[in-house]
């Protein structure tokens, strides 16, 4: 019995589009696609309360451009189905009350076609609000808001893939580079890139998007340091593992070392002896590929036992001022590749996203933006860490520079790794 | 935008069959009749651990025959897929270890379409065995098992709809007496069905199927008593809540009470203001028909309340020996009605499992069964309690006078409700 | 360095008194015997929710006395201090709220000193009382009440004490028969009590005090049986562990096993390797003596590898009417012994409370009292097992053959054993 | 009945003394005085696992003496009792394995006679050490170790008090100036401390002792600001609260906002009408007070609700170098005053400690020490807040402008308030 077999993936155009309805029609496509391979079933179900559904996903993006741009900037817009306000609104307290987070998985109605038509349907009544000049920086937050949901989508339906013992694919038939551990001695010299400290400025100024938590731009005062060339590997972790990283308490933050008993943590999230779980799937783990699904708390005993540290949000975006943002494995329509780190491309982006030190706080003279848009960032303020990059499963075009990610330090269901830094 | 409308019912016909092969195909087929109106998603997902999905319930009840009667009992039989054991055993720790039951909810794959063809697989091996007449027991125990599953995929799914703030139908289109609150006053006077105790026989000792739980049949001594001749109904139980019945503690069993405080419970399980949730949705509630969707801490709060008590299991099988146990409303391939308690029948059968106020507790010289079916029941005999009779979702001829349901006295999700008695 | 040196025992005289304020004195004393070893903070810590500290038990019983004597039937008494009402009700709701059960070890306050003082005050009123006949029956409850919570007091004080991990003693200086392990073949051939069954009366029909649950006397009709002459020992439960009771699932009800894996239980719940925690701190472990603190889930499961089965409640009763309930290994003023089964005396009672298969639930045309002392039995027949019997820490003289003592499964910091029985 | 009465305050000599020798028995009398109030039982009693019981503190600071300057570096010192190492060992995980946090109010013994006698012993051990030049740093942490006890002390004994509904007094007859709340007109024009901003020096760098958090010094490029020149007081607070603070989600952080929901805050933690909790039990609440016993949460929600922002650490500590670090509301051998804020000296020290908007985090270059003493600080550094100044708990002399203290978002049992702050 073959459960699956036609889902081979579906290739959607390339070529990024340059006007604002183009990139739209882009964006919006590209969710489509990434839910393709999915069941109506597969597309219902939650794992845990920090996932959500992939159809919570293709829903909740269509109620922002729907509860934003269609409600407030489209005369005479009838919403679509008054009730998905409640079930698909995420977090934003000032658009009313909201079904609870972790029933998410409940929602087995609107059906995924259900949500799909709904989304045809916002499509439709988006087209003549995509000229109108006025609405563009809402537009560029409803479409920078759809890249991250198209990420998280990525990651929740592994997680949720992981959890039924039947190990399914989401996709099959993409072309793999032959995989292969190659034990402990694999690791490369490394090459550090070096920074002179001093005053740098810090934080998104345009032109272009920005997240509000980028800005305001400001000087940072930094001391001399360095970056690694190259991400963590999974045959550096390794030899963390075999040199009792995971037993050795001293290596460890106090809080980490309380959620590595609690929780029993040997290995990255998705490691089962040299296989680790990916959208394809179990497949064989790459030594030289770059380490992902790790905590905050593991990547800083990593570093501890390394001799090193990790990075300020700081340091890293002054190294990465001139950087390619687009560069290195990213998530591209067509998926070049798969959606693994692989370490190929040398660049500061992609992979995966890089823990700092930086805990995510506000930049000085930081303030939201009025009403319910202002929620997007600055409440989340408080016990979150800061990532910096882009991973595999990032929407290329999607980060920059002076991109700030955030989560807590325990979560590591999204690709997070770590490069390593330290003071010159 | 309409979910579900072409969901009506799809009637099945209705003449009990006599032969065994006739009787496994009615009941294997009334599993798919149930599950019918049900997309993948909404076939797939788990609203809580003492729940399973319905596509669950399908494939548990097929892995019984293929386990069981197959794989045991019919030389050359392979196994459909090996994986699915690990999947869908339920509890039996004799036959090996199982996906936990909190997470049977993650299960996407097998799809509901793959799972149905397993079952049509397994039905169509199982054909050659449904003549040897040395199966017969085992064979009579899988239809008794897939009834008991029939029965719960009803009460799992209709709790999986309720989480859903769309309020969703499974079914549409059935026939609905006019209903209608008719408020406090509307109680009938109760008249009583007395008993004057004595020696009684007790248990099954056949002839036909019966659980192993059931027997030995053994006498037991009663004292004279009455049991109510009908259910209570809403319209009392409203008149239970109107005197603060759950906010009197002098009503409750200690352990009662403080599960309402914990829980928030202020009435049965489904009720919304003047409607109850059904399968059918949200519909007015009636004031005539029995209670039903309350735990046994209920049932007991209200007897107590209304000077008088439940009864035992023994009192109440007394009574039922010379009743008919195919009578009143219980689940018929037709639907004839729907699924909710209607108290039309003056049958001791049908409408709702009544609590008793017995534990749930071996028989004298009870034995388990050997092998893996021995774990059948006898290993749930703790902390339960027993109830008798059967539901209006309970499958036509699936109960009889000894028979012996039981759950935890929080538990409400299933068709419960009660029946008063008195000391002669 | 000697923590606790001067704590040998005190004796008190032995003679039991005939008139009622003979025996108030004697059981009022004694509870204060009981506390004499600890210091005021050994008397005010509470281990776990299910006990109480020591402190609390001599206050709690007192203001049962202040409550239901001293309020109600002395007139012109002065409460002694208001306060307390709150602090030391313990669930009785028509008496008012209380403080919280889990937070009874924040009373560092009053002290212990002062809670003696309330008590001599007590006492001193409640002279004038003990004559009136009309009042004897709340007495006698008092009285039997407060030696209920002697066994508390015992088994908490046991508890708390094994949480420190300087295994202190709560009584140095006893005389200590000479233990010693003696091995898997101790076993002396067990010898069997049996019955005839047929209808027996069961329940307490006076004359002398009784508990409400135990009555109302009312026949029984018994199959024939046999109960074993001696309680389980800890060379038996050697040997059951040996042959690997605790991680084979088919021997656990389903309850029982999923208790044993979440706590990881692995023996009774004072042992270590070859010692057992004691009042005495860590002793060596008497092979020949019962083995005692394990659950039911423990006893049954012990049971079904044995190859017989625990007793009902009326089995015991049935088989200990003719026994002398005073008789046995239990608590005397004068300590003859220490507080651990020996196993010695070959009676039904003492040495540690058995556990029957028996739920604990009302006898037929059972009543509460009215009022709140009516809330003292009926209020926990949900969810919990009758024990039958008398335990080295039951005060000689308060147990007898219609006693139904009772807790939850899984618990176990009392002194609970086990007594064979089977079916003839 | 007076619980309590002979309790007042008794006074130590007040002078500060210069040696280190004379610096160790002022600080190791003061935390014999702190305790001196408490009963033995009210020294051994723990509210939550937060806490820890003040004898656990008396004997705690006694094990770092005797483990790292006695076991170290006194030849031929016997350890008093082997097994305190295990029982008052806090987090050392150097150290070997120690009693489980939230158990440690289960150690009714030792004794507080036993820790007194204890801490004797170990003070006339140390005299020899105290003079020699090369453990003076050792010891300099050993006393600031030593006060932070102090000050959890006073906090988690206050905590304690607080569970018993009898309100119980740690001190009496202090003299108290007249309280009073006058409402909500009662602030005062409120006057702002600016900075010009531009690089300023952070951190301790000598002479004298610091943490090692509080290195290694360095540049930090600040912004132009101004800090208030007052703490937010009661009255500022009740206003906050009557404008619906703590049920406006938009002022809220959402983690902080689902903590207010989740533990159904409504005020500060001591809070019950128009009294306040205190270590003289309830009093009444002083309007022009400074606020005290929040969480950073409340604090950053007040801070919103007022059109201001919490200060970063850095600004704070720019403004705290020139101001006497000794000054304000501290607490002193003789406690001049109580144990509250009173807001009369205007000082950056004192009254309470006050939350920064800066996560607590390790400075550019910061190293641990070596071994167990490098566990000190630097694990802790994820999740936490770090708060400047000093409280009325806070032994005189123990705090700087580059000290660190740090909490978690949601703790409030300490003396926590806010400053607020606001850009230039």
């Amino acid at each position: 019995m073959d459960m699956g077999a036609s889902r081979a993936f579906r290739a959607t155009p390339a070529a990024t589009p340059s006007s604002l309805a183009g990139r739209y029609a882009a964006v919006r496509a590209l969710s489509a696609t990434l839910a393709d391979p999915l069941s109506d079933a597969e597309a219902t179900i939650q794992s845990m309360p920090d996932a959500s559904p992939a159809k919570w996903h293709l829903a909740h993006t269509t109620w922002f451009w729907e509860t934003f741009l269609l409600r407030d900037h489209r005369a005479g817009y009838r919403t679509y189905d008054e009730r998905f306000a409640y079930l698909f609104n995420s977090y934003y307290e000032c658009e009313g009350p909201r079904h609870a987070r972790p029933s998410r998985g409940m929602l087995a109605r609107p059906a995924l076609d259900e949500v799909l038509a709904w989304r045809d349907h916002v499509d439709r009544a988006m087209a003549p609000l995509l000229d109108r000049a006025e609405l563009a920086p809402l537009i560029e937050l409803g479409l920078a808001h759809e890249q991250q949901h198209q990420e998280l989508l990525l990651t929740d339906i592994k997680h949720a893939f992981f959890q039924n013992p039947l190990e399914p694919q989401v996709w099959q038939g993409l072309t793999c580079r032959g995989f292969g551990f190659e034990g402990l001695e694999a690791q490369p010299p490394r090459s550090w890139l070096e920074h002179p400290g001093g005053v740098v400025r810090i934080g998104h100024d345009g032109p272009g998007f920005g997240f509000d938590n980028e800005g305001p731009a400001h000087d940072v005062l930094l001391q001399p340091f360095a970056l690694a060339a190259e991400l963590v590997t999974n045959a550096e972790w390794e030899a963390f593992i075999a040199d009792g990283g995971y037993t050795t308490p001293s290596l460890w933050l106090s809080d980490g070392w309380a959620w590595v008993q609690a929780e029993g943590v040997e290995a990255p999230l998705y490691w089962r002896e040299l296989q680790e779980f990916s959208h394809m799937g179990m497949v064989p783990r790459d030594g030289a590929a770059p380490v992902t699904h790790i905590s905050y708390y593991e990547a800083d005993a990593f570093a501890q036992w390394a001799g090193a540290r990790l990075p300020t949000e700081f340091e890293w975006e002054a190294l990465a001022q001139d950087a390619d943002p687009a560069a290195g494995n990213q998530l591209d329509p067509e998926f070049q590749g798969w959606l693994l780190p692989n370490g190929e491309s040398g660049s500061l982006f992609g992979d995966c996203w890089q823990w700092t030190r930086s805990a995510y706080l506000p930049y000085p003279r930081f303030r939201p933006a009025a009403g319910a848009v202002g929620e997007y960032n600055g409440k989340f303020m408080s016990g979150q860490f800061v990532l910096r990059g882009a991973s595999c499963a990032t929407p290329r075009g999607h980060s920059r520079a002076t991109y700030r990610n955030f989560f807590y330090p325990h979560q590591r269901w999204q690709f997070t790794g770590l490069r390593l830094a330290r003071d010159l």
